[in-house]
């Protein structure tokens, strides 16, 4: 079966039916129906090859990651490099903060050398800006669990706004009304968003903050501690919504220690779902915790990045909320 | 500058240097010396689509998963395309455990079309053996993290044995002399090997164990159960190594309610060092651990695939100790 075959049977020319079978924008939606209809209908499959001599791809993507170390980048990274397989395309990864850095711009040359059909930056989170490498490429460039220096670039991130109101929500539903919070920094982005998303979630159920913000450090330690304030305080609350898992457990533990029964006397959510964290290897889960959906962040911008649908700005994942035994009485 | 001059300068046949640059091993080690140190001398940097079409190779290397969600698979998929990517090579990753599986078949079949230079096969851990696939590809295909059912296959793998060893030595050197074992299900392989690197340890310190291995299921909750077993059996014990790290935080759990001091009562030691499990967010660490250094086995098996230095059967990286405040007196 060859492309002139598909070109008769969609009647078209050859030269469109090319075109149509790369995903080509420069043609009507209508034609481009008509050729893959008629592909399919044939089992029309070119060799990878030709593919790629026909539609002047390399099937190359181009990965930046900063630090693969970091525990949270892997997801968004092992999730990149799945959805590219599906769809067929090799990932070459480069990262600048491996124990022998590659320069960022010797990578940006190989990238360029390679012949690239579209590059994917991999941050570390929220609380870091990447300069912005865009006007290297005459590729799409996506940034990924991180922010870009330039708000006109492609960014996916996880929602942490959404997480905040996620967890409210929930506390909300079985019947707490006096919420307490317990978080990171008072300097981090994800805790300010976290933090107005559970704003938003008492606002829309006419309830108030129960006590001030805790500020803290995101350690287990530290949880522990702003619990023991809280309780010291003498503030009345049902609930503690904890800005990640690590803080939660800490929480858990100060009322374990001091005889408070979770969730009949105080229900606690925390945040990451991280599987180590809060679930151990058999799956028996210690903790009720909003999910960010990381593999699923590195999936969505990797299946977006050469699509037409592509925006500027921030665009993101859909988190979860996963119900352990901290807040189902 | 071309390759000619490359080859003028070290006095050798364009195509001999042509072949000294590609890391054929089919001319000698010093001719390969000799025309590199030209290349290096020349600043001579080819591009990369001459440099495939020279060299016969893709620059792009296959990646099976078998169950890309699994947590420990992560760190090793990482480490073999950021490996891959120091050596300029792309990772065409498929996961025949996605939620929409591309079958083996199909995922060997677009393997091959696309002329990959060589294949790594990432398992989930020493548990499931691969069936071997080595025969459907005429490039180097190795195993990482999985056994293969072919011993004749190149396989790398965690050293549980090393592993048991290490956990042992370090509470031995801490002087403790009378050490039980807390583990996983007794059929697991990776139990058994960290048992046998356990005995190893006290038989070359003239020890026996201290009680009867106390078998389980990796879970914190057997750990800690396992561990009140241990306490009610009578038996003396200054130390107790567990086979993961889940069962080390339940065995300290116990300890904890039954007021025995760790480590100055009971030294304990986990592995597995994972992240989320072992250290909170900010590197407070609660526990002794030996880490399996799953991202260096990603790395190792990614740096070894296209090499003269291939050999059939297993290869282990090193696992490391990590001290922390479990065996710290």
């Amino acid at each position: 079966m060859r492309l002139s075959d598909v070109a008769a049977v969609a009647g078209v020319s050859l030269a469109t039916a090319s075109k149509a079978l790369n995903g080509s924008t420069r043609i009507s939606q209508a034609t481009r129906d008509r050729v893959q209809a008629a592909a399919a209908r044939l089992d029309f499959r070119p060799d990878a090859l030709a593919r790629s001599f026909a539609s002047g791809r390399s099937g190359t993507i181009g990965v930046l990651t900063h630090q693969a170390k970091n525990t949270f980048a892997r997801p968004v990274i092992v999730g990149a490099v799945l959805q590219l397989g599906e769809q067929n395309q090799a990932a070459l990864v480069y990262d600048s903060g491996a124990s022998e850095p590659k320069a960022m711009t010797d990578s940006i040359r190989e990238l360029q050398a390679r012949r690239i059909d579209g590059l994917l930056v991999i941050g570390s989170g929220h609380e870091h800006v990447s300069p912005s490498v865009t006007h290297y490429f005459d590729v799409p460039v996506t940034y990924v669990f991180t922010a870009s220096s330039d708000p006109d670039d492609v960014m996916y991130l996880p929602d942490n706004r959404q997480a905040g109101r996620l967890a409210t929500q929930h506390l909300i539903e079985t019947g707490c009304t006096k919420i307490a919070h317990i978080t990171g920094p008072r300097a981090s982005i994800a805790a300010e968003r976290r933090r107005e998303g559970m704003v938003d979630a008492l606002t829309e159920a006419g309830l108030d903050p129960a006590v001030p913000v805790v500020y803290g450090d995101w350690t287990r330690r530290r949880g522990a501690e702003a619990m023991r304030e809280l309780l010291a305080s003498g503030a009345e609350f049902d609930a503690v919504f904890c800005g990640n898992d690590h803080a939660a457990l800490g929480a858990l533990e100060t009322c374990a220690a001091a005889s408070i029964r979770v969730p009949d006397d105080v229900a606690i959510v925390g945040v990451d779902n991280w599987e180590g964290t809060v679930v151990d290897q058999e799956g028996s889960r210690q903790l009720t915790s909003v999910d960010p959906e990381l593999m699923e962040l590195g999936r969505l911008a990797a299946a977006n990045l050469l699509t037409p649908e592509r925006a500027p700005g921030e665009h993101y994942t859909i988190p979860s909320l996963v119900v352990g035994p901290s807040t189902l009485r």
